[in-house]
């Protein structure tokens, strides 16, 4: 096996992440870099990824889909990769799921269905699942014994006790993808992408392994901060708030950087997410200087035009608010920059 | 539209048929020449074609994607093409099939279907549907007032009346793709591959505009007789025949040459498909010494290892016995040799 996912002389980015906040990442940091690697959760068990996984035994693929897209720059191939069937057999699934899917049956293994995948996308970059285990996420509050089960679960949970002292777990015990750590080992720059703190980022910094790898990594690491809070979840989180559970999740500190936003949105787009009880990150001055890492302001509020809520079959709750991923790529690599 | 099917400086083949019949000849002339055109029936309506075009109402995948596989060299996405799932949600399906209904709702054509999926296999050569309408297969006998409707229903009815006195024609009248045209009109050899005479060959045709190109073109014109009779359908049919049935279909006589085998199977194998009532196409010499295009008898056997009516969710009847593809492209491209 290769355990080389950077090959080019060229900045070397590992993101870190899930869904939306690493698609968005990619998409604007393949401007900058040839040398880019997502490694991306795999406890998805919800949607279309679910019944996939329900159904064939097979590795979500639902969130590897979406930084494969990302990282590729062939429209017509993107679009049928993006495509959903609407009704019938199929109806509720993406076409690039239904691919991952039967490329994981035909070659034997998920990484070598993405490894096709990411030939038939012509991608930049690697897609990097973080564990090649069929595992599902566990969280539990042991001081009054309560456990959740399942990624989905778990999402659509509204947290009785505070989560900040629960424990997330896979089970089985997952090892982390030995391409996973050596991204991690060989990175210039770690991005840790926006994302759900339990259900997508959380349960990639778990994995057995990647806390030792960021421990041995000279990456310098970053973490993007939320833009909104998860109702239910991280009411009232602030941005050093999420910022220490993804180091409680790790186990020590480990970011040198936090990218924040302090724009201000439009007031139309804040009364609409506002319906969702979605609220912008708080920002607590104070705490952030007084923080083990550097927190970095700036205005990344993207357009917010992306329709929510819009699949009937299996509902997917995004929020309506996103990065301006071209700003954040930008901050980031002149963060990196001034480090060298 | 660039109406060019060929573009390299090479013999010109274009390949005219079905499923099974076009794979075989396209798998083994694309070693031949690097200017092949697979001209496509677009009739099927059974199996997991029939399901897809019934659902999405989109154009029948099914030979389209077997004649893409035929001509593809790369074997992963090959292997992806061919996978047929076992069960569940999307049991019976090939997942090609799924790729291609997937694309033509992506990119709004079924040729944009095929020009992405050749892309995506990286084909050598073209693949050209013989008709982008949506149309059905009717066959009747005006004599007796019978009418059959649909692929899949000829497919399986055991005639009681002789269709050599029957009418096929496509419902919507059809017009021919105008690549598939060119390619008949600028080739220096077409080849009519084995097939079904009235569920493949004859719909195929049938179609407005063929008959016309092939009076225009100055391409040799082959038949490769099919090997073995259908039962219920072409019983006790000779080469010439087949021949005979094919150049009813287009009005005139166009054939140059008919190829047909002549060696005996092994007895074990003779054994299998009598079993199935399948039995070798009889070689009346008189018959075709007084033809008017030229019979070339040839060593065409194939080792015959592909497994019969293994598919349980949507079982295809498929000959045991197979030509020698190898064989038929050497003699076909020493045809094209000695007239040149």
């Amino acid at each position: 096996m290769n355990n080389n996912p950077f090959t080019k002389n060229d900045i070397k980015v590992a993101v870190v992440g899930g869904g939306t906040g690493s698609f968005t990442m990619l998409s604007a940091l393949k401007n900058h870099t040839k040398q880019l690697a997502a490694i991306v959760n795999m406890v998805d068990d919800g949607g279309s990824t679910g019944v996939l996984r329900d159904e064939f035994g097979t590795l979500p693929p639902g969130d590897v889909r979406q930084c494969l897209v990302a990282l590729s720059d062939t429209p017509k191939i993107r679009d049928l990769f993006n495509y959903r069937f609407e009704n019938g057999t199929f109806g509720g699934h993406s076409f690039g799921n239904i691919l991952l899917t039967a490329l994981e049956k035909v070659s034997g293994s998920f990484s070598g269905a993405v490894d096709t995948a990411s030939e038939i996308l012509r991608i930049k970059g690697k897609v990097i699942p973080a564990t090649l285990d069929n595992v599902r996420l566990k969280m539990e509050w042991p001081e009054v014994s309560t456990i959740l089960k399942g990624e989905r679960v778990i999402d659509a949970y509204y947290f009785k006790h505070d989560p900040r002292r629960a424990r997330l777990s896979l089970e089985p015990a997952a090892v982390a993808n030995p391409m996973a750590i050596a991204a991690i080992e060989q990175a210039d720059m770690i991005v840790i992408a926006p994302g759900d703190l339990y259900t997508s980022l959380g349960p990639l910094l778990v994995i057995g392994g990647v806390a030792e790898a960021l421990k041995k990594t000279k990456a310098i690491c970053v973490y993007v901060s939320n833009l909104v809070t998860k109702d239910g979840q991280t009411n009232n989180f602030t941005v050093n708030d999420h910022a220490d559970e993804i180091e409680r999740f790790v186990g020590f500190k480990f970011l040198d950087y936090v990218l924040y936003n302090q724009q201000e949105p439009a007031e139309s787009i804040a009364r609409k997410y506002k319906a969702d009880d979605e609220y912008l990150v708080k920002i607590d001055k104070e705490a952030l200087l007084k923080a083990s890492y550097k927190a970095i302001p700036g205005d990344f509020l993207g357009e917010s035009a992306i329709d929510n809520k819009s699949d009937k079959l299996f509902p997917v709750t995004r929020s309506l608010i996103r990065h301006n991923a071209e700003a954040v790529a930008t901050a980031l690599m002149s963060l990196y920059d001034s480090n060298s």
